[in-house]
């Protein structure tokens, strides 16, 4: 069975063919500039790499590039669309109304659309995705993967915000949490390298990227996690604020330096380690910057890390305890200073990082130490096999 | 040595006259509706009280009748004010320019008025009692202590948000933290009630009160304190929002629900255990409805008790340990049912609780059980003896 992976942004689109009989990657790739000049793809196949520059006006010429690329005869890994069973949708936001993948059909697209006052930047270019997949390659099955979806088996005192009530009811205002899919994957892969069944355990998950969110994980269900109405709330990330004083806005917009139409920016885009920094939003930048003695990037790490120990705390608490804790992502798998910085100190809680495991980076492996009561997993992330198994799961029930 | 501890707020005035040598209230007092219709004096004296009706137009109007009640012949406590040592003002806001309490002088009343604009609400009405008090008892030397002189020993890394570092710098915007005049005494106290020096304990206290704050104070030093820039960041409060995803406000000033006039009143009036219940900001109201089954009473109740255990678990990983866990304030000293279930199951973290000595309301007490590792206290919180104190002590030293 071999299945497409299709996540589409507002003028981007990254796409696996994985095959499910031994979870390979066929071929993956990412096309940019949609709609904009100099639109590119580009596919890799193993270690060989097909580059296609030509302007694609929308999505619906990028998906028909993808169908030509993947089908080519000479770099393409299919002879036509009909080799693939499904197509796997990444969709940021299901609202309340998903709490699983879905079958798509008329009525979940309708949901889609009711969902975008949600996720205005995100569910819109989703949706194109869909319907232009619809339209290119009908009749094969196709299924929405939503990064909310594992999220909603939070309980109520933990999605409910302290607001007037009538705000959730009338604008679903609650947490709702992303990174589902990576937080879902990493944790069953947890499980597994403990042999143990996942209704056992207390995992926390940490996906530290560019965005960053914590989950906490009782049973095998997310009971917490840091990002909530919007993937702003939580932990500092390369260019979100994360958790502040929410009277910090009301503040800057009366002495003038903000405006609704500039504060989404400011939180979002000119802030985390970028605002305090002041140097990037890579968090490699960052390091070596702090390695040559920038004292503004070295508390931007700070800051940083900080604040994801106080999120495993709390998490330790709200579980009444942890069996594992999974780091994942980009900086999550390829920062040992990230892992130790977060770690240090934690003793009391049961977790201890041995220095000489914990120099790996990307790939799976135990860096806690013997006398660790919790483990300390580094697990590589792979959303896109995850939307794939999902999908599998899926049309197989149908 | 007796002193005058003054509390002004905008419209109303505390006050407490303290015998140093014994630490006895002499007399305490509350004005109320100064310069508004029906303003009021209530002073008491052991279980006698006293009360002037009165139109009192401003400030000044008020503390002249403070001085009349306490020298009032027959219901008074001393002859003339001579026999008062020294004034002790509470100040809310002191920015980063005190780092602890400090003799009042034409320089110091400069810099509160500097900090006007980071405390709108609070920090006129300190200066107006300041004034009219060196006004109207002349020669008799005051002391300014402040809510946020205590947490000025955070490191910079709890202190900085994940905003544009300009931020800080231009409008100083950071974490100031408050109720620490009340985080410090219940520390003290425990360290005593342990019998050990602060400088080998690490203490979380929790003042729960209609407003909220924890604090993590390691070696006798604040290192962390969950209100922010202002005293709306953090837990669920009675009417405060605490801690929520701040996208939510653009979010909602889109919708036209939020204008920027009336969002500090949503998030600071509307919000809260009182948004969340639609019953009232009282706990005990709430309580009381949640008794009789009402859902959204419950829940309101399980949202403050789950956000201050999450609160615990991070303050314990950021300090990596805590010796004693102190609950204070109107709730933490009287709610037996609250403090149950913000330490129920961290059993893991070593905390445990006691049911039947967690009983006690409004004394002083170790409620932990034998098997703790932690202790956990109740500690009723007397922000006017410290103001005293450290009154006492600044007046000695000078």
């Amino acid at each position: 069975m071999k299945i497409l992976v299709i996540n589409c942004g507002s003028s981007s689109l990254k796409y696996q063919l994985i095959n499910m009989k031994n979870e390979e990657v066929m071929a993956k790739g990412l096309v940019e500039r949609i709609g904009i000049e100099g639109s590119v793809l580009t596919q890799k196949i193993n270690d060989s790499k097909y580059e296609i520059k030509q302007y694609m006006k929308d999505h619906k010429e990028a998906i028909k590039l993808v169908v030509e690329a993947l089908t080519h005869e000479e770099y393409g890994v299919i002879k036509n669309m009909n080799e693939i069973s499904a197509v796997g949708h990444r969709v940021v936001h299901a609202g309340e109304k998903y709490s699983s993948s879905v079958l798509i059909n008329e009525d979940v697209i309708k949901v889609l659309e009711q969902c975008v006052k949600l996720a205005p930047l995100h569910n819109p270019a989703n949706i194109v995705g869909i319907n232009v997949c619809r339209e290119l390659i009908p009749n094969i099955p196709m299924v929405a993967v939503f990064d909310t979806a594992f999220h909603q088996t939070l309980p109520d005192y933990a999605y409910i915000y302290p607001l007037p009530y009538e705000l959730y009811t009338k604008y679903a205002i609650r947490k709702y949490g992303f990174h589902g899919t990576s937080h879902k994957y990493v944790s069953d892969v947890a499980a597994q390298m403990l042999g143990k069944n996942k209704k056992d355990l207390k995992i926390i998950t940490c996906h530290l990227g560019n965005g960053a969110s914590l989950c906490a994980i009782d049973k095998g269900k997310s009971v917490d996690t840091s990002m909530g109405f919007t993937p702003l709330e939580g932990l500092a990330m390369g260019t979100r604020c994360g958790d502040i004083d929410s009277a910090i806005i009301p503040f800057l917009m009366k002495t003038g330096e903000l405006t609704i139409d500039n504060v989404d920016n400011l939180l979002n885009k000119e802030s985390g380690v970028l605002g305090i920094s002041g140097v990037s939003s890579d968090f490699r930048d960052i390091e070596e910057a702090a390695s040559r003695g920038n004292k503004r990037a070295e508390l931007a790490l700070e800051v940083f890390c900080y604040r994801v120990k106080k999120f495993i705390g709390a998490y330790i608490a709200a579980m009444g305890g942890v069996d594992c804790i999974v780091f994942t992502a980009g900086l999550g798998e390829n920062s040992p200073e990230t892992r130790e910085k977060v770690c240090e100190n934690l003793e009391f809680m049961g977790i201890n990082v041995d220095k000489e495991k914990n120099k790996i980076r990307g790939k799976a492996m135990d860096i806690s130490s013997k006398e660790s009561r919790v483990k300390v997993f580094v697990i590589p992330t792979n959303e896109e096999l995850m939307i794939a198994k999902e999908t599998k799961t899926i049309v197989e029930i149908k």
